[in-house]
């Protein structure tokens, strides 16, 4: 059978300790997975003391002597293959951050976001900022508070020190850097294909209505193409279209069904088909090691994004796809093939980021990156943000938010305590677009691959050069391992310029 | 707001730091619905590490120093109060028992049932208890090993240590004393009953074909009616039909559908239901404490058989439901009530125990437990089993198995080491009539408040008597305190003879 890839004695020991830390992790993935399906309402408070718990219980493993002697004992050894060498580097970022942050702030934390994140939602039906206002601000304190702490015997400023528990090792001159490239020709770009009347502003097909049953079969008639193991996986329907993996034979994902408007659930299903195939495609033999998942969450939105827009919003998905939508969904019969791309790859300006089309996605995530840095770093007070938000929208995307609910009070991410989570999804669309110049480079245009529903020509490209490492190397040596060179954005932009304004 | 239960510190304590213990069983509980519902089928291998690696952690929990100095502390309290006392009892059972057991010998019993389990399924297949007996000898010598730990500083059998482990303070004298009550009144009865042909042993909508769907409605309808909380609680398929709880907040019961014979989709519903209430109705101020949980399995199965046997196979039942079940089974209209009640009355021989009628049901029952006890004594030999078991078949119910899957090798429990479980059932059917005659007695006929819908009398009775105390009261304790008595086998055989000799 497979060969075992750790072999040193210490590390073995440390990862058959690391089990218990594992089935914790798994039973919390479980449970957040039924809260968002299948969970009767009544349950939630119930389930909310069920998982905090679990998840103490989890750092206290950590924290233990027993397990953090192992870890010392591991990590003193010489030789360690790159698995193992991930494992400790692995460990190593959970200890450092569990000893770094003292008890009592995390509590602070917790009580304080689960009280933010109320009044976010309420402050947001009401489209009041100023309730949510006094929320954000002990958020903002905390986060720097925590910050502080853990810069001790490190180098960088208080938003790298966030920065890096989202995204390993970026720090904010690699954004600044990332950011500064694309910022101003990206608004070129977005103003140049709106004005040249390519791509649609708004679609019929965006007011067409769907079988509910019709459209389910179609999310599983495409995912079974694309690849997905139903085997280890399932399609289920929430709130909001997620991924969550218990363990590596186990990893399902969800769509959303509005009933009108086809392309929100099937690109759902696209985009979280890549996270899922991420978890699905990683090695076998890591199942149940703290490197057993996916690096950072800008190697993850890389791989969702590059199944949603390089994908499945592209001229030849939809022209081999036509007949099996229309079968499922007759109205497409009134439409050509060339309408429903262009349904799919409709250009406009929006004020909600997760309804952005994926030329201005990023300006969105600019914005947020700003502020929240400036925010973080006493630049910008709390009072200014809504104004500061409503500028920048209107001068990166050229829109005005009308209202607080469709500007600074759109995303759940700073009531959660979120702060530096926002550049990964941008990281994530422009490393999309470097992996697919590797992958053509290696495999011919991906648009015959497509064409001739060769997905798995894809798959495997990505299981080789990404899946199968799960966190073995740092997101950056990750990159550059299956690149050969550093992120670079400028791929991000040939790509849309190819796609929007040469016609794909 | 409600009273607070637990006023010692000492019981608080221990409490508090109980609750870790309570969150694995939580997460463990989820991890089984979601195995017997929705989990994907290749998931099946790492799920089992899982859900194995959290209950050992469990266990250490309640073997740590700091549990047990807390449980040594509330143990020396005076003046505790009934909840408290019910927590000292049921903690002190625990952890009897996992101190009392060596962990080798857990083992040992998890490796040897998980190969016997599939074995026996195989054996079962193919209808050859040669396969699966040394497996069972294996099994007998573990569980007659492990009762010789528990028996340690105790009075008492190697059977009575395996019964208690189901049902608290039953000895082999009290099933003895009970069964011997039954055993030929009972056999005589139902030979008079099948006679008689007031009931008959087979029945036309046995072979009628329902709408799954529909079915599934009817099912939901009558819960509704029966008072299940859908806010704390869900109805769902699986291969069997079981109840689970999470928490009090989260009790899910499934069912199945074989697509015709419809009785068994919905007695398995009003069972199941029997079980759900239960747990539901107890008091919500022991949430997360370890007599949050039905007492005992015996009285367990005398609730769930409550609602299948006296409320829903019941003249009234289906005199009050026959217009809703016509609107969703529209075969129903070529029969009467009377036809569709004597359809769930039938009362026949049957080899099979899960397809038995209430009134014979038991005897399947004693013959297991007569069986059980001498292989447990070694009175005799696993060689002799399915020839004795045919001898006892023939005697009590009067028929023969043809062959070795519809006798010895029927049921699941000797494969997974559960002997001394199965006098619970009968326990179950006895008590129920108990329980019955007292209700009765307080709150008038029974078949009033069936036809008038008035479900809620009779749970409201329940919840009072037995199910608001969770393990407040050991189980021969709780059926005294409810019913004034001890177990008294009396009123299950005046039962059955007013309502399938009198005509109900």
């Amino acid at each position: 059978m497979s060969e075992e890839v750790f072999k040193n004695k210490k590390i073995r020991k440390l990862l058959e300790k690391y089990a218990e830390i594992w089935a914790l992790g798994y039973a919390s993935s479980l449970l957040s997975w039924d809260l968002d399906t299948y969970m009767p309402r009544g349950a939630v408070e119930e389930r909310g003391k069920a998982k905090a718990t679990l998840n103490l219980l989890r750092q206290k493993l950590y924290l233990s002597t027993e397990f953090k002697e192992l870890f010392k004992e591991a990590e003193k050894e010489e030789g360690l293959n790159d698995y193992e060498k991930g494992v400790i580097r692995v460990v190593k970022r959970t200890l450092e951050y569990f000893e770094k942050i003292p008890p009592e702030l995390i509590k602070e934390e917790a009580i304080t976001v689960s009280k933010a994140r109320v009044v976010w939602e309420r402050a947001k039906e009401k489209s009041d900022f100023s309730m949510f206002k006094p929320h954000l601000e002990k958020i903002v304190d905390i986060q720097r508070r925590k910050a502080e702490y853990l810069l001790k015997d490190k180098e960088g400023t208080l938003y790298d020190a966030l920065l890096d528990l989202y995204e390993e090792g970026l720090t904010h001159k690699d954004v600044d850097r990332v950011f500064g490239e694309i910022k101003e020709p990206l608004t070129k770009l977005f103003r140049k294909i709106l004005d040249s009347d390519m791509y649609p502003r708004s679609h019929p097909l965006e007011e067409e209505k769907y079988d509910i049953e019709a459209m389910r079969h179609l999310n599983i008639l495409v995912l079974e193409y694309f690849g997905y193991d139903f085997n280890r996986g399932r399609l289920d329907e929430s709130a909001h279209p997620f991924t969550i993996e218990m363990g590596i034979d186990d990893v399902r994902i969800t769509t959303w069904y509005h009933g009108k408007d086809f392309r929100r659930s099937l690109g759902a299903v696209a985009h979280e088909f890549g996270h899922a195939l991420y978890e699905m495609q990683i090695d076998k033999r890591l199942a149940g090691t703290p490197i057993a998942t996916g690096v950072s969450m800008g190697v993850h939105e890389s791989q969702s994004r590059f199944w949603e827009n390089i994908v499945w919003r592209s001229r030849e998905f939809v022209e081999t796809f036509i007949r099996d939508m229309r079968a499922l969904l007759p109205f497409l019969r009134n439409y050509s093939s060339e309408d429903v791309y262009k349904y799919f790859a409709m250009v406009r300006p929006e004020y909600i980021r997760v309804e952005a089309d994926e030329v201005h996605y990023p300006l969105h995530i600019i914005l947020r990156y700003e502020i929240e840095k400036d925010m973080l770093e006493e630049k910008l007070s709390i009072d200014e943000l809504p104004q500061v938000w409503n500028e920048k929208m209107q001068s990166y995307i050229g829109i005005t938010p009308r209202k607080d609910s469709e500007g600074v009070l759109q995303d759940v991410h700073w009531s959660i305590g979120a702060i530096g989570y926002f550049p990964t999804y941008a990281l994530g669309s422009i490393l999309s677009a470097q992996f697919l110049r590797k992958y053509e480079e290696d495999c011919g245009p991906i648009s015959e691959a497509i064409r001739e529903r060769r997905f798995d020509k894809i798959s495997e490209w990505q299981k080789e050069k990404i899946h199968r490492w799960g966190s073995t190397y740092p997101p950056k040596e990750l990159v550059k391992k299956a690149t050969g060179e550093d992120i670079n954005p400028r791929y991000f932009l040939e790509y849309l310029e190819k796609k929007y304004l040469k016609g794909g």
